[in-house]
């Protein structure tokens, strides 16, 4: 079974933004991006999500120290059974690439970015029943 | 100086929806509410925020241990000098209401939610330049 299929790519399609949450032992590091960004340079339905990296620099130093990254997306604008809207808590490892495919497409979009942050999808989860 | 205001207070008038990080020792929980509804209750321009909790008991089991809370708002449509969109990190102690002003006012909009959960803003930061 895809990871994005049925409400979660329509949430994946219609997101304006992309939360991002990294830790270390200390705690948690938010920082986002926008949902045309990622959409910009394709997200196959199993990931991995390819996010321009301007700066990021205490994303990337947590994602050295463990791996593990966690993003939100969410749109009103996608229909459920019982109501409208939905968010999905997307669960992976992080990395960022300064090399390679994704890499180049990522450059290629946002000539500003001085790295891929390259999401490995492990799970997706929607929020709202 | 108020927290929210100027750019800041713009993204707070138009993010779509609005992320919610909470901690225990072993990582970050995420979770989100829709801007509409904080709006609905009223955000004064130095906080604090109610949101309403329908179930949340990851995020209130976290709160109960470390009381710390980060939100991230964000919108496309909120100009920068430097172009448009802009996010911004809210950082802040949270606790769960079940009774008194807010969350009557919460529980008057939203006859479902079991609590208010209020976060006391302290700090709020442009993630943009």
């Amino acid at each position: 079974m895809p990871k994005f299929e049925g409400m979660s790519k329509e949430v994946l399609d219609k997101t304006e933004w992309v939360a991002i949450v990294t830790w270390d032992g200390q705690g948690p590091h938010l920082s986002a991006t926008w949902g045309d960004y990622i959409r910009s340079i394709g997200v196959p339905d199993n990931g991995p999500i390819a996010i321009p990296a301007g700066r990021m620099r205490q994303t990337e130093e947590n994602l050295n120290k463990n791996g593990r990254v966690e993003l939100l997306i969410a749109s009103k604008s996608v229909d459920r059974p019982n109501g409208s809207g939905q968010g999905c808590r997307i669960t992976g490892r992080g990395e960022l690439q300064t090399s390679g495919e994704l890499f180049d497409k990522v450059k290629e979009k946002f000539s500003w970015a001085r790295a891929a942050l390259v999401v490995h999808v492990e799970e997706v989860t929607n929020l709202l029943g």
